[in-house]
Formats: C-alpha cells, sequence, structure tokens
C-alpha cells in the first residue's frame, strides 16, 4: 500500500483521500481529558475502538490514563503487541477458540507485568473463561455488564447481577472487578438535559445493581462506563470510579451536533478526511472521498474550511464519490482543490485506513510530523 | 491479523466475524454472466470495485471477460501486482502523483502484454494525463465520461463530448477509446419498469453524444457501463458493446429487494457475513457483527438460515453489535449460535475485510476451500 505522505511534507503534498489528524488539536483535547480526570477524582481509560493505534493508548497512558479499553480479542491483541500493558475488552467473549486467545494474552500481559480484563453477562460465558483460564498462575479480571438502557448486552440491572458475581467467585481464576455499565445511545441525545435525565436513569440502575450486591454481601471494587457525550454526569456521580470515553480524541460531526453541555470539558474535531476534487460541473464538484473513506452510519461529512471561505455541503455521492455544493453565487472548488471533511462518525472512519498522517502546524501552512499506523484496523475478531 | 479459517475446516470452525463466499453459487453466477454475454454477443469487463481480489478478478477473464475495471488507480496497481493484464480506471484521476502512477503503470502493463484505461470528462484532465504520458511508447486508452442520469461525474451529453474527443486526439500518448456511460442510481430503481425507463433514457442521451461525434466525423470505437440491476437493458440496446456490472458475482441484500425483472439473468446470494451470538436476553440475541463488519449504507443486513428455521430479524447494534429478534413465540438464536448475514451493500463490505474464506459444499455442511487475500482492501488513492 503506498503512503499517503512522508514524514516533513507539507499539507498541500498530502495524497487523497487520506485519514489526517491535527495532532496539536489532539494533544489540547488529550490535555482536557487528563485535567477533567484528575478535578473528579476518576480513573479513565479511553477506548481503543476508537483510534485502533497502539502508539496513541500509549500516549494516554503516559498522560494519565490506566490502559486502554477494547471491544474485541484481535484488537487487544493488536495493542498488546505494540506494547500496551493493561488491557480491559468491554465486551462478552463466548467462542472457545477466541477464549483461548484470551488466556494467552492474559498470560503474556501478565509476565510483563501488565493486565486483561473482560466483561461477562452470562453464567456460560463465566463458565466457558474459567475452563479456557485452567490452570492459570494470575487470575483475570471480570467486569459483569449490566444493560442501563442501550438495550444490548448486559443483564437486568438491580438483583440479577448476584448470583453472576457469585459464579465468578466460584472460580480460582477469576477476579471479579466490578460493574460495566455504559449507555451508548445516551451520548448523543441531542439537547444536555437530554443527556443528563438519561445518565440520571442509569445512575439509578448502578445503584440497584449495587444495593443488591451489597445486601448479598458482595464488594463491588468499581463501576467502569461514560463516554465523551455525558461522563460529567458519570463523573460527578460518587458511583463511576473510573470512564471509558473515546470520541473525545478526535471527535467528530455527530458530536458536533449534540447541544454544548457547560458541565462537560470541550472538545475539538482533530480528525479530518482530506480529499480532492476531481470533477467539476457548473452545478458541483466532485470529490474522491465517498463512504469507502469515511463512515456515514451517524451521517454524512461536514465540509471543514480551513483556508476560509463561504461553506461546502457534502451530498452522499457513493462509495467513492463525494458531491459539494455550495450556496448560491458562491463558487465551488476548483479542479484539483483540496476539500476537508470532517467525519460523521469516527470509529467506523478510522477502521477504514491503516495509516493516520500526523499534522503539526496547522491544516494550511502545517507539515506531517508523524505517521501513525492503525494497529487494530479491520480487527474483528 | 488472524485467520478466520484454514483451507480445509468445516464451516463451524470458521472464526467470527468473517466474510464467507459461497463458492458454487458464485460459479453458478459467472456463468450466469458468461452465458448471456455471449447470447448478446457483448463483451463485459467486471467491476473489481466490488470484489478486490486479483483472483477473481483472473478467473472472470478464464470465464471470457475482457478485463477489470476499477475506480482508483491503487487498485489498478493490487490488481496488475496479482496478475491482472487488462485494467480500465473507470473515473477521473487529477492529481500530478496519481498521473504518474498511471503512465508507470501503463508502461509496465504494456511490457507485459496488457493494457491501462482511464476516464476524463475535462479538458484539464486529458491534457494533465497527457502530460504525464509525454514520451510514452504506447498509447493509453481514454474514455470520455458523459452524465447519464448519476449526476455526478461526466461531461453533458452530446456535442460537449466533441471537442472532449479532439482534445485527446491531439495528445499523440492518448488513443481515444469510446464513451463511458454509467447510471449508478438506476440500478437499484425497485420495480422493473422504473429501471427500463431509466435505461431508455441513458440510451437516448449515448444515442445523442454518438450522433454529435458522428455529425463531426469522429469515430466512437466503443461504449461502456451498465451494472448488475439494468444490464439486460443496455446488452439488447445495440449501443453498447461493453459491460460493466460487479455485484453480480455476490449479490447483496440492495439487489434482492428489486423486483425480478426476466429479461435480467437471476442471480444468487454467494456473500455473507458469519456472525455469532455473544449475548442473549429474553427479548433478543446480540450477535458480533455491526457495521465495522458490514456496510450499512444501503440498508442493514439480511438474517439468512441455511440450517432452515423461522425469521430472524437484524437491528443495528453499533459498529461491533447487531441484535436479533424472531417472531412472537419463535424460538431466538442461542449463546454461540451461528448468524449468517446477507450484506446490505456487497462493494464497501468487502472493504472492511482482508480476506474471504470461500466454502464449498453449502454452508451447513461445507467446508473451506481456499482463502482469498482481498488485495485492493482500503486501498483508495
Amino acid at each position: 500500500m503506498s503512503a499517503a505522505a512522508r514524514v516533513g511534507d507539507p499539507v498541500d503534498a498530502i495524497d487523497t483521500p487520506a485519514l489526517v489528524l491535527d495532532l496539536d488539536a489532539m494533544d489540547r483535547n488529550i490535555a482536557r481529558m487528563a485535567g477533567f480526570a484528575r478535578q473528579h477524582g476518576v480513573r479513565w481509560r479511553p477506548h481503543a475502538k476508537m483510534h485502533k493505534c497502539a502508539a496513541l493508548a500509549q500516549r494516554l497512558v503516559a498522560a494519565g490514563a490506566v490502559g486502554a479499553c477494547v471491544q474485541k480479542t484481535a484488537e487487544a491483541e493488536a495493542l498488546a503487541a505494540g506494547g500496551v500493558q493493561n488491557l480491559y475488552i468491554s465486551n462478552e467473549v463466548i467462542a472457545p477458540a477466541k477464549l483461548a486467545r484470551v488466556a494467552q494474552l492474559a498470560r503474556s500481559l501478565q509476565q510483563r507485568g501488565g493486565r486483561l480484563a473482560l466483561a461477562v453477562d452470562s453464567g456460560e460465558g463465566v463458565d466457558r473463561l474459567a475452563q479456557a483460564l485452567a490452570g492459570a498462575r494470575d487470575a483475570i479480571d471480570v467486569f459483569v455488564e449490566i444493560d442501563v438502557g442501550q438495550g444490548r448486552c448486559g443483564l437486568a440491572p438491580g438483583p440479577d447481577a448476584v448470583p453472576l458475581v457469585q459464579r465468578i467467585a466460584g472460580h480460582a481464576p477469576l477476579r471479579f472487578a466490578g460493574l460495566q455499565a455504559y449507555h451508548g445511545k445516551a451520548q448523543h441525545l441531542r439537547s444536555a438535559d437530554e443527556r443528563r435525565s438519561a445518565i440520571a436513569a442509569v445512575l439509578q440502575l448502578v445503584r440497584d445493581t449495587l444495593d443488591a450486591c451489597a445486601q448479598a454481601g458482595l464488594a463491588v471494587p468499581l463501576v467502569t462506563g461514560a463516554g465523551t457525550g455525558t461522563m460529567a454526569h458519570e463523573a460527578t456521580s460518587g458511583l463511576y470510579g473510573e470512564l471509558q470515553p473515546g470520541s473525545f480524541l478526535f471527535m467528530d460531526a455527530d458530536y458536533a451536533a449534540n447541544e454544548a453541555d457547560p458541565a462537560q470539558p470541550a472538545f475539538e474535531h482533530a480528525l479530518f478526511v482530506k480529499s480532492q476534487v476531481l470533477s467539476r460541473s457548473a452545478r458541483h464538484a466532485v470529490c474522491d472521498a465517498g463512504h469507502k473513506s469515511h463512515a456515514i452510519d451517524s451521517g454524512l461529512p461536514l465540509v471543514h474550511r480551513p483556508e476560509g471561505g463561504p461553506p461546502w455541503r457534502y451530498a452522499n455521492g457513493g462509495d467513492e464519490h463525494g458531491v459539494l455544493h455550495a450556496d448560491a453565487d458562491q463558487p465551488l472548488p476548483a479542479l484539483g482543490q483540496a476539500v476537508w471533511l470532517i467525519p460523521g462518525h469516527c470509529d467506523p472512519t478510522v477502521n477504514l485506513h491503516d495509516e493516520i498522517v500526523g499534522v503539526r502546524g496547522g491544516l494550511v501552512a502545517g507539515r506531517v510530523a508523524e505517521l501513525l499506523r492503525v494497529d487494530a484496523r479491520g480487527e474483528l475478531r
């Protein structure tokens, strides 16, 4: 695969379409996040399903994060291979072949002073995990996932968690580490009030589950969850000890559509798809980035104009193209001109690219400062 | 990256999520397509933007195809590296750095007896291409793209093509090869009548352009275009000499939603995402395939049940999950059970995977017969 750019190239020379990261903006986002966690006295374990880069996971740990969350066994393997020490697969793993890999990865991380954690939501999941870990020297951390509104994985909150926690305690190679409680859908409720209300309901469900555990004499070491859209509410709840945001690092058009919440840190866009006009008519311009270059599950990209100028709007042009419109009487981009897109959703957009071109000095006069390999790109299993 | 399966494995052993190809069904689709082209006396140059596999492009050539279309310079490079000889980038290329690669690829294909072709829709595009090819020994084939209803790239049909054809003729390293005339949006018009009407309009626009060229004394060697949803109309038009379908090879849920047209060959689903249930509740099951495993630009996947049984419906569960529902009183899939998905759109789904697991003997009792590398996966530039 040919690289889009080399270190030292001016931004103008980056071939298109390419995923470009404004490293200065990302650094500011990291500083905001680290300050927020310090201020609220919570741990943060940023979700690497978003950026999938071992180098970025390590940079976040250097800024104070306790490790990284991932969603897939193969993502954990890719990040561990890139030197990340403390990994949490915040998802269920059921296939015996994958659980064997989980056991091996746990061993290999423990041997170098790291740790692996996993989520469960069924007795069968607990038993299968214990079987895969039979004879292991060190225990693996196991979080019990409860469904706090996402309507996907997880036990019903409340007393159902108790027998599962007890079941974990019955297996020597498993250590009950706490509750996984994440409400993904709440992150993108548009008004700050809706998000606050949704998390108030989450907190009640977490409290119900903690109460049930306490009544059964079970200590819950940690509650972990929260995302970029709501984390102020989890952080100040007194219940959550760890936050799992991912998108704060890059941000995207879907988060930009949320009403700002003064309780939340304000993050800025750092991730862009650089594209280029390859066809022009009197009506529109066509750029070389379609939905093989950026995900459209959360809407089409916004057009960013680092050089200034009147707005351009991006319309769906299929897998390989985007169709650009301007306001009446306003100029369209010229043939060959660069067009910068803010993707609708950063996570699946990053997953389309093998490399992120890191720029310093801005998108107009800046230069390529580093090339980041997307280590876990396509690691689905 | 860990492989999902090894050759010889039973279908049951394929790890999930994985892209699985029913090779027997694909072979039947190839035979139907080859028979259709023979019957109508047209060339076919299947679009490899869909499958992105050099091995499949070569298999299609062995079945009678004249070569492969691609949409990106880097796709052409990847397929050429995999031994494909006759490639057509059915899209505009404007960036000088890419045009230098086009020139180099043309040279390298010509040296081994192959050919490269490219589409243009602007005088500047023609001049830039000619500049990149200055001094080339052999000419490159250039198709003039006209916009026959897609509303994207391409000149207005009719007399506007004339000066562009003349401009091509003025550059020694360029050979005018004909017209590129593809109406992508017509492929998915739901009723057979709508598709027929849309292509009737396309044919009139092609005729207008051919007439304008004829009046200017310009010979048009070939008209190329058409897709899986409409190709019967282009094939019988007397105007098109070459068809560019891609999806016929694998098919997808979006094509399945089209009303059948007796004029068209009937292709069958050959491409599936194998997934697995990782969480169960009384209400639903959750599988491990979300839109990092399959594209959702053309709708969510359908659930296929090769083992038989009442229907399951797939609901969006985000990047990594799918939520499965059954009819009332009907059983949901069990924890760990395989769930087979027919992707909504095959092209961007294939682009999410590095490998396709080829199966013979069906999805229940079959075995893995080959692993196909997706050579041009992620080749965006």
